[in-house]
């Protein structure tokens, strides 16, 4: 939080069929419906988040990520990364209050790789879902599914991740918690505003503006077999899991939801600081970078490098 | 027990390198040296087990199975069995008392799938390891590796299952815990002679006397997650997992020894009583009855059933 | 198993308020409802139990445990025990079918300690509760509160438990497992008929009949953590917990229905063969063997022994 | 880390036998010791934290802490927090250089409530214990104990907490997290600089400068079901659980070091950004708040409170 950036905020994806993805983001995942507009866009969050929403989903025609918005400790925050975006380059565009239910106004930029983000400030605090501020209980009985307790972070994939890196933290104030470099080229980068082992991570590819995956915190590694297991009596379509990450050192598990969107679900992971040195894995080793146990990228993972 | 039959009491595998097997075993699988025999053998125990050994590591030109010995409640139940095996045809063989150190007088027999089974009732018993029967602590301090718990079961495969499971219901009293059924054809079998969920395991094939897999119980999915990184750590080849069995619902991790032999270690499952009705899966479900999550069988499964 | 008992099949206690009760056991528990009888008795089983039932709820004025029945291999077998019995010197009761709906007829027999015991081998079985006998998934969806497995055993406590610790070793072909000397007396007594670290168990006590608990199985020491959550979230009467046992090893929580029968939920402990030599316990290490890590008795324990 | 504080960074305790916490600290804990100095000092780390060393033990003739140091983003913000403190009319004093091997100048201050705390923004970083920073695996072979994985907070309580918490807040930036309010006071206080359910915690009591507990982390909350067992092996003196907090939501278990200092080890619990609101509990909820599921004070802690 190094310039006051507290955390991705929320994500806009695209799904084909809205009611499909409704029944998989709250009965899988276990989110909560919040909203609907007049767009037809649904508004979700998962149970430990005080904000209104965090996922909307938007029917389309092709899968994929709209923009994600990072929500920051102040309107003056949001003023003062306007004006540094502006400064650095960056296509700003101004997103007036309401355009999401509940939000206030956004600052909307682009970036290198062709992603799309958002900064914000004010949304609407509904409070945790089920339990309150006040003697709260542990947890909220009637939770479904997954029981996913945050939208977590994304990985993206892009060309220039270098350009997009050098934007989240020199403007951003975020930190490079680790690195997967090949020679001299930094291949992948994994990036904090907190102490998470990453709010946002990219990966190098030709094409711009991809999505690799949307992540959500479960409670336990415990939590992450439940998920599988569901993964399974749902006939949801998995990728890979559950298994650990090398990078982050997360329990984890990848599948998707009925559009192709990839979900991931995860339990732990190291911590970071802003006095921390990067982490740095080789691109040789790239396949125990991300699948730890397996040691080798799945065709999925192979496919996004080329 | 139906007829004194108590559990899998040993199995002599062979290795191609004896002090790589025993690293792997002791320092990987977590298992306790406890003797070797002037044939240069090496016996092996989990910490749980009472008696002196139960894995023995014999060095040879091929991986594989040598025999699986069966403990009985008594000599006489050997008596009685050694008889009735006789008489339903098997060949038996008398093994002389400390053949294997420690272990008394075993009774040998064959089977329709090639496989080489012992009975014998006495083995010098050492008690658990670095836990006493008086004012006993919760688990020994020193344990290392994947600590395993106890040598729990094995998988085989070879021609002719239905002989074979035969053999272990009607002669040794065994009863059938689940199946696999390819129309009337049962291609898989799983065999308890206790409340485990399977103490044998079968799987039809052309070639005789097979080992798919021996395994060893560990105490959680939290273990099975250890143990998977110890897999890593130490560049084991791994096989498939963490996951869990649709058939047993255990929760699961395959992996090699370093010569090829292929071990499980896995925690929890399903519970049994003889007044249960066997559990079916169809072959079309073949993929989800062994690997819950993926729900397809991997290449190395799937060079077994041809 | 030695003498064809297979496991506790029953249990019928007494309750208060059969709503409340009901409530309890199924809302907090997680029990099933099954049936209630024209008598106004209540029929309750956990998910993973194949036979109709286990717990049996009668409403009466006295809190307390009416019976326990222990379910056999099959009818000849509790013709054999029945005898047995009467020859030991036991009085023995025939309870015709269906006086428990869809339970055969039940041989009842008293005991040393003051307590009512049960052998039958016949009940409905309508199968685990929501997963097949097919294909089966790993768990069923729906199930609620602490999602207990099933009913497991029960602690008992009257005079004379040698007496009663003969009967079920001499006659039932109970093993023992673990015991507490103090000096020469056995002062408390853990006996299995299986694998499991108990079936049963009695302490020494003065007063004759009284129930200690009844145990339910979890899943996991995670399960142990959510039935501790759920206790505190019903304002549950709690007694102790979540803390491991010495004895058994079991990881373990007691608590209160609300009539004030002691109930528990546990999960993981040793497991147990008929070679095994009983784990020994000194009476002044009584405090570690019941609670492990607290290492003394609670007031509650402490005024079982007077 | 509004103002730039970014964790706690070393606490000093005092220690009646140097050996024996060492032992305790070591062995118990898992803690590695890193070095020690002329004043007899010893130097220990957890192994997460890249820092040299963040427990610093000083033999003396009275348990308790001597002081807690927060590190800082960089010596500027040190400066900047210096003037401001004095500002605030606290007592600073300027440590030298190396007073404590390896660490930079600290500024040392005063608060209401008795304790002593410093800033500081420079130490010798060793990294994290036993793996790299390159390609690293996913923890440490060779770790002893409860394999405690960072020094936490610590609950401090002393008279007037709202003189302290104010410092807290508005000097140095921290959040409050949760509050116990009696009426209208705040009888108990817990504050974060990051996103940690705490970073320190008070609670009112007439004495200045006393110590509750040091906490540090572990992975999981099968792991403080192996704190547990090893505080009973090792015969470590017990305060209370394993438990759940209703306070953070942390599980948890308190013992002591063998001068009496009590320890905390937990896993799990909340998190925190700065828009959230506080958490108020009720100071007639006050057991449940400190232990959810037992929801009663222990004698222990009711005498931290008079």
């Amino acid at each position: 939080m190094k310039k006051g950036v507290l955390r991705p905020g929320h994500m806009q994806i695209r799904v084909l069929d809205l009611d499909e993805a409704v029944k998989h983001y709250t009965e899988v995942l276990g989110l909560i419906e919040m909203d609907r507009d007049p767009q037809g866009r649904v508004y979700l969050k998962a149970w430990t988040e005080v904000d209104k929403f965090s996922l909307v989903l938007r029917e389309a025609d092709v899968p994929g990520l709209d923009f994600v918005g990072y929500k920051c400790l102040n309107e003056s925050t949001v003023d003062t990364l306007r004006q540094q975006l502006i400064e650095y380059g960056c296509t700003v565009e101004d997103i007036h209050e309401n355009e999401l239910n509940g939000c206030g106004r956004r600052v909307r930029f682009d970036s290198p790789t062709g992603h799309v983000f958002e900064l914000f400030a004010s949304k609407e605090q509904t409070g945790r879902w089920g339990v309150s501020n006040h003697n709260p209980e542990a947890w909220p009985r009637g939770l479904r599914g997954m029981k996913a307790q945050r939208l977590d972070h994304c990985l993206l994939y892009g060309p220039n991740i270098a350009g997009t890196v050098d934007l989240f933290r020199e403007v951003l104030g975020f930190d490079l918690v680790e690195q997967v470099l090949d020679g001299d080229t930094r291949v992948a980068a994994f990036l904090t505003s907190s102490m998470k082992a990453h709010d946002v991570a990219f990966i190098e590819c030709p094409e711009p503006g991809k999505l690799h995956h949307i992540s959500f915190l479960l409670e336990s590694w415990d939590e992450v077999l439940r998920a599988a297991d569901l993964i399974s009596m749902t006939d949801t379509s998995i990728d890979i899991g559950p298994t650990r990450h090398g990078i982050t050192h997360g329990k984890t598990i990848y599948f998707f939801d009925p559009s192709g969107n990839r979900n991931e679900v995860f339990a732990g992971g190291n911590y970071f600081y802003s006095d921390h040195e990067p982490i740095t894995w080789d691109a040789e080793q790239l396949g125990k970078a991300i699948f730890y146990h397996d040691r080798v990228l799945n065709d999925a993972f192979l496919s996004v490098l080329t």
